[in-house]
């Protein structure tokens, strides 16, 4: 960068720590918040500065991220009384990565340009892994112009970073992202407790579906935790539950019948309902086992 | 090959046609039936040989490969008062390269154990592209011995060649393999028609959530033609219509439920319906747009 760009960074969670820390190595100035200190403290650590709050944190700074679960939190930190439309500078980019509600996004990028600031929402893929990798896939919503004008923050964060279309368009395309990767997780579940059934060896049965049309990233990548039954998070089966309930009803505002998306979203809803929640997504698969009888009670 | 095998090929269609003419280029002696004429004689314009029945094919060759439709067409082949088992000499290696009931496969298999012949099935993926090219992915169930006596045949033919289990297994892996397929095809469809819904543009949807854990062989070789609704098969709904058949079948047998599986057959059976069977499979959007009122009536 010619000259150093001063970027808040609010909510170091799992996912945003690590961003925040790659920025940090990609040359910027970051200052970061977060709501327990200790988060704050490892960012210092990696060469950032820590803020006592969201007001001290954006107020004189280029760029405004943000990283926290669910729509009420980004909610309170954009629009909070001491949030970052009340306190960030008019011409501040502010980049919302976090997974929420596209009408809920849709919704804050017009209060934010009322207040004079440029809000896009950027959603991600690609997990912890993703994240510490800088290989983050995005996916923008909002003006092209002030698109552009994140694309170093996107660049230091993400590998496949696509604009596509107006404010709350990335949250959609996130929000299908959702509905397909539960649904091949449910697929692959499915296939596998089928295959053991008929005691095919399903190691090999695994490598001749990946080399052919059924192959996905989800088979690739989950496909051997399956088989062993190793479900440690990974991408938590409650967030998934969250993001279904997203999807269905973003859906169905929209008029849009997804019948597959749907039986998903009940058959997460029942994972979580079981105690499972705390499991990685893939854990669908012990629901598959439950309903076909093939688990202890 | 230190001398040349003789091999006989049964059913010389869009699929059977390809592959038996790689086996020529391979540097078997083939020699091709099929039920109508110009299919057997484009094998010999291809360097093979052709025969006027299945008794004659079979009468003096050491493997005798099969692609036919359908069980009962396999069923009518091999054990047939003219057929295979009747017809061709003890120890004769037999692969079913169709897609039929494992069942039905299991059963064969232990039919022509008692012939005194080696039944391997070995349904394949890949499509018309996948034999045309040779680098068809093959799912071999039987005795470990005869798939290693029938390595030439399939390295002729394939790429990805994995044993799976004992006589049947291949259909079984199959029939996984189509519950998948068909599942990936219909969400991605569900995907589609959402983000058309908000206006979001596709193109670039497609790229970044091919990109991240959403990724599948189905995007990356349906998407766009999905998006144009380019719907010339490639592999027909009404085929994968009997695949869900055999896989939903298979599965009550084994008592595993499958809930994802069962509402995709559904949704195959509704197109078919429709009369929407002579598309490709992807066409299965057709339907998510009818059931969203997105297409006129």
């Amino acid at each position: 960068m010619s000259d150093t760009k001063k970027i808040a960074f609010i909510g170091l969670g799992i996912m945003g720590a690590p961003m925040a820390a790659n920025l940090v190595e990609a040359g910027f100035d970051v200052v970061g918040y977060n709501r327990s200190q200790p988060a704050v403290d490892a960012l210092v650590e990696a060469g950032g500065r820590g803020a006592s709050s969201i007001a001290e944190a954006v107020a004189d700074v280029d760029v405004v991220a943000v990283m926290v679960p669910d729509s009420p939190d980004v909610e309170d930190v954009l629009t909070g009384e001491e949030g970052v439309f009340a306190s960030a500078k008019a011409g501040t980019l502010v980049i919302d990565f976090s997974s929420i509600r596209p009408d809920v996004s849709a919704r804050l990028g017009k209060v934010g340009a009322d207040a004079g600031l440029k809000v896009l929402d950027a959603p991600v893929s690609g997990g912890e892994a993703g994240a510490k990798e800088a290989v983050l896939s995005i996916m923008v919503g909002g003006a092209p112009e002030d698109f552009a004008a994140g694309q170093e923050v996107f660049d230091a964060v993400g590998k496949t970073i696509v604009h596509v279309g107006p404010a709350g368009s990335g949250q959609t395309v996130k929000a299908a992202n959702q509905l397909i990767v539960a649904g091949n997780i449910q697929l692959v579940a499915e296939a596998l407790v089928f295959l053991e059934a008929y005691g095919v060896d399903t190691e090999a049965a695994l490598e001749v579906l990946g080399g052919g049309l059924a192959g996905s990233t989800v088979m690739a990548r989950k496909g051997e935790g399956m088989r062993a039954r190793q479900f440690d998070p990974g991408f938590r089966l409650e967030l998934h539950h969250k993001d279904m309930g997203i999807v269905t009803s973003a859906a169905r505002e929209a008029g849009v019948v997804v019948p597959v998306g749907a039986l998903v979203a009940q058959l997460v809803a029942s994972s979580v309902a079981s105690g499972d929640g705390k499991l990685d997504h893939s854990g669908l698969l012990k629901l598959v086992e439950q309903l076909s009888g093939r688990t202890q009670a």
